[in-house]
């Protein structure tokens, strides 16, 4: 059986007030000449199909677009859950009806939590679908208050499997978690931490044909080789700069064992870190492609009049304009950075917030108000 | 051929700050019932699903499990359109896949319009599924300029039915507007008005053999009895209170002849008006049942110390509580309503919408917080 595994879509995402959904748009289209190519005989997305529970219209056509697609014109089962970005209310909108066509959408750790059996020639192979939940949620549905942790929950989900199923066949684990081994990046959310760690240990899933994870952003694999995140379809942050995207390609045989491919993902724009002058990248070819998404760091020391201004007219995709401060500064900086930022007063924790997104200082008037409103505040706190 | 027609159900919808959820739970468990006893061939949902564009998820579910049980367990097609509430790119959301399962939800006006056609021992009947549309929308699709009116809308609509279909044929139109002779009541929004009239003249409509509309909130035919409206499911505003909701059965034979019956539903909680003395009101009589929706007219002239406090204690749902005034000052300010109001301060506007609201005088804490709200803005306003 050939499975194509994806994950981390996060449709409507914006990254520092750019909305990504052209980027998603055309990596999406490349993903379904994928699928044409590879004729996988079922498709995985592991979670966070949208970035947001209320994601904008345009994240919610491409979706039903690129579902109608798979489901329709190629008619390949889909097995998609939720993600801790999901709204699993919102999302679950029809799912019933949607698994009569073969697009099993599951948001919710259902009662009786009946994998999706497929069939290949040498028999079942059966994907237990776990949407991400809290740990609560698997304690009520167990009436186990013993769990607490994203482990425990994990541990008796597994317990359950174990029990009702004959581990000897072949069992494909679709999940969205932190599996201990994992390596983060800056667009992961951290996953809830209400009563410890987020993490589960990878070895609780030896048992496993193939696990098939969503959340963290880089493809990997997690202390085993069938133990995998697929990975985001798009670099979500500047931390993934050095990500090479891709859907994972799992041919699984008659005895469960798996090998691997990776397909790679091609944005319309990468993500890349610039760093210079500001004469010298004015001449526009400081970035490998003038159209990528640039994090441009300025080493120039002096006053520079509008510099996003004129570097958005070589490089029209700048999502960050840092401006290098003087060595030692920096060095200070870094380690007072914490210390620092709680001695703060609200002005200067914003004036910095400020030149961090625009690049520029705060200009007066505007620092100004700021304080004004800051000042009414508190004496409104303090009950005037 | 058997319809079962509904429309306007407004899942989500809040009236004076309470949500309607369970009220629409109730009666769509009521409908299930209907749906169960008649057995009709075919649903007609005639827009307004959803009573906002981002609708609770509460209401997503709802719609979601109604859909799906008649879809699943009863097996009955249905054919829904989006109305002037909905949002037509988050309704549309898996549609494509929905129509192989029978469910036929159309929020937008394809270029194709190809109607869907379902047969009796008789024939075809073509359905054709107008979602709520501008006129600029109409004029697009056509490329033709003039359409500037819901009128010439469904003009060009109707003339292009009539050139690519045989009219001998039985024709429904399902549509979400304003047919010239319905009557308003104070729930259903304004349709738009660019251009000039929002209505549409029902003669328009002769060759079908049945309209099934939505927009209108009580049962009512236009002008012919084969044009109709089903009225919404339940009463939303106090000028519905006393419209009978329910469904319509309508009975179509050979000849596209139809005939009609009205199943009414019956709220969990009904719409009332009470009108008389605080005193009088505290015995607990004065409402058909003290569960009811409550829209309270207190005749006392004196003070009243909390009012809504103590009558909540008997009559838990009350929205709105007046308070009557003499009836020379009642005069004068029916007279001079719209002029006071443009007069009125922010402070005496908001003072006078708290009192509606809650019933009570706004106290003078909370005045004198509004007025040191407003005047901070203004100073802000003045440039500081």
């Amino acid at each position: 059986m050939k499975l194509l595994h994806t994950a981390d879509w996060h449709l409507g995402k914006i990254v520092n007030f750019v909305h990504m959904t052209e980027d998603q748009q055309y990596i999406l289209d490349r993903f379904i000449d994928i699928v044409k190519e590879e004729e996988p005989d079922v498709i995985i997305i592991a979670g966070d199909l949208y970035d947001r529970s209320i994601p904008p219209k345009q994240a919610v056509e491409l979706l039903s677009r690129t579902l109608t697609t798979i489901i329709h014109e190629l008619e390949i089962p889909v097995l998609a859950i939720s993600g801790n970005h999901d709204s699993p209310d919102r999302l679950e909108f029809g799912s019933q009806i949607f698994r009569r066509q073969g697009l099993f959408l599951d948001t919710k750790l259902k009662e009786q939590r009946q994998p999706v059996t497929l069939h290949d020639q040498h028999g079942p192979v059966h994907f237990h679908l776990i949407p991400y939940v809290e740990p609560a949620e698997v304690a009520h549905i167990f009436d186990d208050s013993s769990i607490k942790t994203h482990q425990q929950a994990a541990e008796k989900l597994l317990e359950d499997i174990n029990d009702r199923f004959d581990m000897k066949e072949r069992h494909v684990w679709i999940g969205h978690a932190f599996l201990a081994g994992g390596m983060e990046s800056e667009s992961e959310e951290r996953l809830s931490m209400i009563g410890g760690s987020p993490y589960i240990d990878a070895h609780l899933f030896k048992d496993f044909a193939y696990v098939a994870l969503g959340h963290l952003h880089q493809p990997q694999r997690v202390t085993a080789d069938h133990i995998r995140y697929s990975g985001s379809i798009l670099k979500y942050s500047f931390s993934e700069v050095n990500h090479q995207k891709s859907v994972t390609i799992v041919e699984m045989d008659e005895q469960g064992q798996t090998s691997f491919e990776k397909i790679p993902l091609h944005p319309v724009r990468d993500f890349e870190i610039v760093e210079g002058f500001f004469e010298d990248l004015m001449d526009g070819n400081a970035a490998e492609d003038t159209n990528n998404y640039l994090h441009i760091r300025l080493l120039d020391d002096g006053q520079l009049i509008d510099p996003m201004g004129k570097l958005r007219k070589i490089y029209p995709n700048i999502l960050h304009l840092e401006r290098k401060r003087s060595s030692n500064k920096q060095q200070l900086d870094e380690l007072n950075k914490a210390k620092e930022r709680q001695q703060l007063s609200h002005q200067d924790l914003f004036a910095s917030f400020y030149e961090d997104i625009k690049g520029d200082s705060i200009p007066e008037h505007r620092k100004a108000l700021i304080t004004s409103a800051v000042e009414y505040l508190r004496e409104k706190e303090r009950g005037q």
